[in-house]
């Protein structure tokens, strides 16, 4: 086990460099003590923070040379070492590949500033300049710096006060892969039941039309759902995919508009009225299988919340607004985990009466979507950007089995 | 085998009617007969269309019913059939389902308006009235149409000339069941291979970040992908996940950041480039898989065409692009299946260069993107709005078996 | 005035094609005559149609020009003219520019296939060879085509039946200038008030939280709103902003968020109650500008349709979902023109209950959303992809003077 | 002048809780002191801060207010006032709003956890229960709590430690006024030139095809731009715009596509390439207007990047992506502002080499591409997520006075 020291100036605290250190060490699984943190007293006063961090020397290593990218450097930043290419356009191995942060090298005893900072470079010390060179544009013989001694960078400056601008974030990305994000969040269903606690489905109707409804009974059915909210399109196309294998008038077995598919769901919704529940059709027979008839026999209960846009509407359906989310609130007591299914409405909706230590998953292929949700200030809420058929069929399958 | 006719006026051709309608009659697996076709000479004459259809009689029922929706009547409209409610709020089975056009009931011999043309209601006729009604507002006793007979609907008039807004249209959208698509498309790939034409494929990075660079591994080996084209950032991040196991220093094994993840993919270039090209690189077992290694062992060509974000690049990569282009326009003759799989700029670039005959399926989560490679003119591009990396993984473990 | 006649072959009709030429054929304001269309009887029978274009010699040559794009040839095409290039990478003046339709050249009274079809090139005649050459690769003294002489294209097969996959359309599109639309949208309302019609105003929150609900005052002031449908959400957020200068707790006029925000559209609503309607509110001084106010002095009746995530609500929103609908339907009738602004919930809810014949524009940043109103089968939606604020701005400034 | 002390408790600088509430409190233009910092040593150790405010009275209690949404507490949370509600549904004035943070209410000297936390309630003591109340649920003599006093609130914990889910959030939002952003960027971009750094425009092609082109000139030619990059896409359509008054053969003084528009930009760019450059077709009086014109009149450096999906391209375009890159690596220093205008590639490309100083703004109307752009990891980008023709326009009329 090894120990180093790194210290961190500057607007730590407001420019938030401070906590994505201290995540960066956690998330690579080391230990940290926080020493000589002095936070300035006002808003103009630069703080610091100096860190010790214990591991293996190249865990040590490799962290210290990412936490640059945040302005941190090691305490005693050692020796510059040069390395001469020995061939065009290939950098010698272990090059210190630059941040886009003001940056200072160590030469003959003096820190001497890089002329032309710019990310994912290396620096050349040479001819009285330290620059930084594009990996394309080395020359044979050049002097490379290598490792991270003698090299410190300059914490990026925060603007601050009452900006009209926002500062871009990624933290909702298209682009992670799914099957790890399916794992931990069954492991996060999982730990909830063993918990005691309940997990919530909020279903939009985009569920049943990319083919997710059969999967959301299957999870029903063995018991991972608890409650599930959803409105009169997702029941509606629900019960219609199952009672005449169309969901809008697209055929779900063959993805084809089917004849007299226009009218399916008023004739499914009129035939539900005239039985005069959802329950009382799946007694009937009338309705087999689906989300909704997994709901009825697992006796899990549901809310429809009505809306402007209902045709029929099912005779579940509570038409009046203020009526649905109260009933909603009788059911939110004991939820940990809330799954939002391509829900835009009923996820705003609930989102605003979960208090604020549920954890809530938004699934939706429009990231536009999984961002507004956060706009309405739930504390908890993870963006996932994906289609949400396959993804709901994928998290069946690893709670249920393959299906 | 019944034969009904029916009949559409107006502005048929330039108003798109004739050519949905005989879509929705092919779609429906029925025969037409196009009669009597009288299309107006000029831009303010209206055209007449008159069709007969074959099929079981309960085929051309439903399908009948869906034309109205275009401004299709039976010849011979048949008797209006009125049904009286016998509850409130439900409707008599069979009820007529209204389009939003403007129609007409025959009542008592005499062709009456309804009054308010609203769709997806019923129509009550009644005192002196005839009048489109929402589930919901039906009455015991109201007098409801049953069936289309006695029923004619009007097709919508056209605005025509020189006009700057757009008409919408719906057929890029994310609502689709993605099992179906995937089933036609390797159909698609199996008919390219057995007619002796070659499938291309056109990779962005967001192929690899999804986790899908193993599954376009697996059709390469499987031999069901002819040609490669991709950028700098594909063929990067898929060497780095396979050499260091991480992607944009994202770990793809876990999802997470990892450390010295910043300057990875530059220290793979750099490693790659020190090798002299990719096929070097996999000899020397720098690079053991991947989508890149499987082209390098199965002899699939792949162009790598540089884009002035490019770090390094890596040594195939054509830095001019004009060069590029040429390149890969080597490898297009004999393609008739080009997949784009998260990628912009070279699938633009590729489009452009494709023959009209060639089937173009563009996946991409981002709706925007699918509709702006076809602003580019291509004549047979689809659309699939889905996160390509379960896309890929399905449609591999279609083509490859489950793997 | 000149005369020339095109024709057209194969699946004309089913394909689109023919509906495309004429309205290309009418967008450049030409006159055309359809003499001599036989349609196919059946799927599989090819059509043709031959028109006469009537209009100045260079009119009719451009738009044969453009027409070859759908598979359109001159009737009798004329001589083949070559011209060869006077230098490398310049093509000579008039080239022909190429479709990426297969493509034959009358060569010494001989059809030549074109070898390698593509777009935007041009076509080189010479060494026993037709073939597309992109402009960079051109060599001096290349034989050249000049001129549309002597060419024919092929027009584009269809594949028919039962596809899963959907064709991309552009027509959506957010890249065109806005000043046009917004000039031809102007007219349009001026033309429904001319006609004594009226014009509809669906609005979303984002209407205000983009600084547009000044701007929709102007329009009801202005007397070109005659009725308004919202939610809670717009209304609230429209009399929070002129009541308290903050919209969702962001100051509307320093775009930063304000002390106190979070609860500011709660005390807004609960002062609102007290009065015990908007227009007791606005009488009372309690609110002084703003659409709503607008609408209480103009006598321009509104509807605020309640939904699930309503804080409140305003006493003026009618919670019950069913009631509401009903509600806005009393004002559809003498509806000609309706314009959803930056609304989803409530415009799919209004186009669900218009007729066929009224325009609607659907304006959002969203591209998704505007595709997904189209979804529900609205007839006449035209889609206009824009940021929603700065657009009602200038449609104010257009109809009522620069404000 | 009023003094309050506040204090926040938990893991406040991992879980952001201890900027944002710095944040909030100069945003609202207060000063602040942080006296008693006390920052975990560990991981798992809570931290604890105490911070006085100074200013008037109204301001420190609407501030304090706000922080609550944080788990902020007044140190001294003074007594619980309770007030009847005097009839149903309404509120008292100056009621207690919610958060949905665990709650405790002091009643009769013991702190009474809140039953059912949920925002934007009110809090309503007795029988023997203290609980949320949303508005309308309120009864006449229902116990209401008024203002802060006698509430606390607890920090919201964070989970931590290598989750692959991403929070939200929602800085990048199309929803904020327009005004108020472009009037905060001229005033950058003022604030810029007066210490004499450079602006840098970076454009895509939608400039021009939104109606932008014609402003971006009249920013250069007022001197605001001091560098342009862009790509073939962007100078081609800027100069068809001005030869031929198409862009995409779309008109863009009218709107509509045009005869012969399909190749109208090769023909430009055939024209320019037979003039050798762009400046030597402006100087022949080929090209007049637009922004390359501009450039070339106020001798303002561009750098054209290639791309693979370039047609021609322009003379000026340098074909070779890291040739291109190095031209602009040429102009990079001395930018201290730098507008990314509707540009993905180019944008990405820039970003890479621009040192973290660089403040940099993404306009586009596509908010996935607003987001990816920081997913490069420049330090000081910003997100405007609009219709990028109107924006430009009020900026150069900013900059320049109405045009």
């Amino acid at each position: 086990m090894a120990t180093e020291s790194v210290e961190l100036t500057g607007h730590i605290v407001d420019s938030l460099l401070l906590a994505k250190v201290l995540d960066a060490i956690v998330d690579a699984g080391l230990e940290y003590d926080l020493e000589e943190v002095e936070i300035g007293r006002t808003n103009t006063d630069p703080s610091r923070a100096r860190i010790t961090l214990q591991g293996e020397q190249a865990e040590l290593d490799q962290l210290i040379d990412d936490l640059q990218v945040h302005g941190v450097n090691r305490v005693g930043v050692g020796e510059t070492r040069l390395v001469a290419a020995d061939r065009d356009g290939v950098l010698p191995a272990g090059f210190y590949s630059t941040t886009n942060l003001a940056t200072d090298v160590l030469v003959d005893g003096t820190w001497e500033p890089v002329e032309n900072p710019e990310m994912d470079c290396a620096i050349v010390v040479g001819d009285g300049s330290v620059r930084t060179v594009p990996m394309h544009r080395l020359r044979e013989g050049d002097r490379v710096v290598v490792g991270s001694g003698g090299v410190r960078v300059h914490a990026p400056a925060k603007q601050r006060g009452g900006s009209v601008f926002e500062f871009m974030s990624s933290e909702v990305s298209s682009e992670k892969p799914k099957a790890l994000i399916i794992a931990e969040l069954a492991g996060r269903i999982r730990a909830a039941h063993d918990a005691g606690e309940k997990v919530l489905a909020v279903c939009g109707p985009a569920v049943v039309h990319t083919g997710g409804a059969p999967d959301v009974a299957r999870l029903v059915e063995a018991g991972w759902i608890d409650v599930l909210f959803a409105g009169n399109g997702f029941a509606t196309h629900d019960i219609e995919s199952n009672v005449l294998g169309t969901s809008l008038g697209i055929s779900v077995a063959e993805g084809t508009s089917v004849e007299g598919g226009h009218s399916n769901h008023l004739r499914v919704i009129n035939e539900v009225r005239r039985h005069g529940s959802i329950a009382a059709a799946v007694e009937a027979g009338y309705v087999v299988g689906g989300a909704m008839a997994a709901c009825v026999r697992r006796s899990v209960p549901f809310v429809l919340g009505g809306s402007i846009r209902d045709d029929g509407p099912l005779p579940d359906v509570i038409t009046d607004t203020a009526a649905a989310a109260d009933a909603m609130r009788e059911h939110i007591p004991g939820v940990s985990v809330a799954l939002m299914l391509a829900s835009t409405l009923h996820a705003i909706a609930v989102g605003n009466c979960l208090p604020a230590g549920v954890e809530t998953f938004c699934v939706d292929i429009n990231q536009a979507v999984v961002t507004k949700l956060a706009d309405r200030g739930s504390h908890q809420a993870h963006g996932i950007v994906t289609d949400v058929g396959p993804f709901v069929h994928q998290l069946a399958d690893t709670l249920c089995g393959a299906g």
